[in-house]
Order: C-alpha cells, then structure tokens, then sequence
C-alpha cells in the first residue's frame, strides 16, 4: 500500500525576482504530511501561459493530486484559470455560481463588482468551486488540479475546503457562519465549542471590513445532527 | 537583448515533508535580480535518482544556467553528484583535486577523512570545482549546471563563488516609493507609468499600516535615465 502522491505548481513572478518570499508551499507540505497524502515534487513558475499550461500537464500526468497557487486575482496578469482550462481543452468564461458568489459578496460589503473584479468568477466548465470563506471569490478544481489563490489565509482556507474531499470517506458537509466580532474575542468561547463537538473542524478566518473586525468561522463534519447544534452555538456568538 | 535565463534545482526530502523551510531559492532569487539573470523556473524534487535526473536534463535543456542545492554530503542518501554525473552521461569517482582539498582540512583540524567524508571529493570529471570558503567540501559546475550544498551559509558562500564567472545581463538597478495610498487608487496612473516606460519593470504591494492603506511601488530597470523618470511620476502620485 502506498500513499497518494501530489505535486505543488507555484505561479508568480514575485517570488522568482526575490521580491517575495513563498509561504504557501511550507503550509502545504504540512498538511499533506500530517494526511498520509506524500508531496513529491513543487515548481515554480513565472505569469507566463505556456509555462503554466505544461507544468500543470505534465504534473498532473506524473500525480495524484496537484495543488496550484496564485494567478486568481483580479489583475490582467491573473491568468491561472485560463492557462488551466487550456491545459484540459476545456472552455472557459463568467460562470453564473460563481457570478452569484461575488454579486452577494460586494452588494453586501457596498462594493461594486466592477469588470476587474468579475475577472475571479471566470471558471473553467467541467471545474467544481472550491471554497473561500476568506474573501469569497472561489478556488476549483479541475480533474486532479485544484487551484487555489496565493494569498496565504487564502491559500489555508482552500486547502481546508478540499483536503477532507480527498480522503474518500463519508462526505463531509460545512457551514460558515459570518461573525462581526474580533477572532480574539471569540476564540475562548469556540474553543469550548470544539471541545464540546470533536467530530466538527472549526475554522477561525479574520477578516477586516470598513474599519472593523469579524471573523468567519467554518464549521465540517461528517455528523449533520452535530453540525446543526455546533452551527446554532457559533451563530449565537454574534450576540447582537 | 534578453537577459541569460536560469532555473533552481532544490534537492531535499526535507523540504517536501514540511519538516524544513527553505531558505536558499529567496537567496538565489535576489543575487540573479541584482545581476541581471533572469530565473524563470524552480523545482523542488526528493532525494529520488530518476527524479533528480530527469530534472536537471529538462532544466539543463531549457534554460542557460542551473543551480541546484542539497544532497552533496557525506551521507548515504547524498546523490546528487553521481545522478548529475548520470545526467551528462560523465565517469565520477573520487577525484584528486577534492580529496587533496579536504584531506588537508581534515589534517588541520585534527578530525578523520573517513570513507563517508570521502564521498564529498567525488566529483564527475569533466566538472569544475566550485570553491567552499564555509567548509571546504567543494561543489562544482559540469556543463551548464552549478552544483552546491543545501546548508544555507555554504551554499551562500558557493553562490558568491560562481556568479562572478558567469555572464550576466546589464545590472538591475531598482528604486521604491512608499505611497500613502490605496492599491486600487493609483492601479490607473501606475499603468500609464508603466505603458509610457516599457523598460521599467513596476511592482506594486499593498500594505497596512495604522488603519490606513499603503502601496509600495518597486520600479525595476537597467535604464538609469528611465529609472529616474519613472520614479519621479510614481513619487508625484502621493500628492502633496
């Protein structure tokens, strides 16, 4: 028996001028290990769309899994899901659920979702979202790809949303509840909801909002009676 | 005229477990920004001869220089020397020149060459030895690939040893504006900064500092005149 093998594709120019210093890489090679899931090999690329699309073909060939960072935002050099639908010949465009994702997010934060912005809801067809409970526009995966944002708390939401898909266990069901409350101030009280429901992972992810702190705070299970009580008590965290 | 390009090798079991971070690709990065040798690719591989093989012939091919890092020590699960020595189709065998160097290091400080530190004066044939200042174990350079320890201060120290043998492009001079200002406040000016000096690379990274938003701005080029223009508009755009 051996484990399931992965590779990580790291795109940006930043971190090859020496400008930046990768974070994500180290925060993955973690995770993996700590799953049974063996990171057999990383590469690092600059924006440019041949070197991503056969990286990400010949990665894809050689593992499992491939896990890619960066290129999602909302900037024309943002050209990592593209490159992706090329590499698996498939079309891309706006997609309506991920469309609908970013149209809630902004009308609820007073932004507009300018074209710029409607930029991060370009999915590939056959792709299935990943997750951000961070910043809302969302990752995919895409046959054995999954690609996520560079951004670090980013990067760690979405490996939290897709690692627990790739164990081939009972399928694991979530909620996010959005708090308008300082992670430091609710840590004491979620951990004694943790502690209360060992079979529900909770996520802690801050965030900043015209001046102010909340935290989003995901909750996942396999136990749906579990996940309903533990959800209720983080809801109720907001006090209001 | 382009700038010679370059790619990294790291060569670690370490690394990819999640167990080390490593330090050498952000050392590396900045010496070939500062020089003019533009990296284009990193790649991190595990102490797997097929794998290290395969990776220096694909980069080796690809790209003008190769440097890699790791596995060049006296332990077992050191192959990187025989597996470049496998790469480039060259004999390798415990070389003279590298085992004078250490048998004389050893005698000084009073400790053995032993059969395992003998590993490190294995040395292919047609390669070059790259001095080590740090702890005189060399590396060394076989055709278009550089050879170095993993041990960051070595590596370091093997870096200032090759780079001045290498051609580079014209120096990469660089400036920064700190800007008070948001990233999406100055994204429209900074593009027409951009499009008018087509030889100056621009950077832009956001940051916080005391609850107001702040950009800095890295302007990157071999142009001084260019530089000093661009910098010029780009420090204009604080206002006051």
């Amino acid at each position: 028996m051996t484990n399931p093998t992965a590779a990580m594709l790291v795109i940006g120019d930043e971190i090859l001028s020496g400008r930046t210093r990768d974070a994500n890489m180290h925060y993955l090679a973690g995770q993996l290990t700590e799953r049974g899931i063996t990171l057999c090999e990383v590469r690092i690329v600059s924006d440019h769309r041949d070197a991503i699309i056969a990286a990400v073909r010949a990665l894809s060939q050689a593992y499992d899994h491939v896990f890619t960072s960066g290129g999602i935002g909302p900037t024309h050099d943002d050209i990592t899901a593209d490159c992706i639908a090329a590499a698996f010949d498939d079309h891309i465009d706006v997609r309506a659920d991920a469309r609908a994702l970013l149209a809630e997010f902004y009308a609820q934060t007073g932004r507009e979702l300018n074209e710029a912005r409607l930029r991060m809801a370009r999915i590939p067809d056959r792709a299935t979202l990943i997750d951000n409970p961070v910043s809302v526009a969302p990752g995919f995966t895409l046959e054995n790809v999954h690609v996520m944002a560079g951004v670090p708390s980013v990067f760690q939401a979405m490996v939290a949303s897709v690692l627990p898909t790739l164990t081939g266990g009972k399928p694991l069901i979530s909620d996010t509840v959005r708090l308008m409350r300082g992670e430091g101030d609710v840590a004491q009280p979620l951990g004694e909801i943790a502690a209360k429901f060992p079979s529900v992972q909770i996520g802690s992810y801050p965030f900043q909002q015209d001046g102010r702190f909340g935290t989003n705070i995901v909750l996942r299970t396999t136990d749906a009676d579990a996940l309903a009580q533990a959800t209720a008590l983080v809801a109720a965290l907001q006090g209001d």
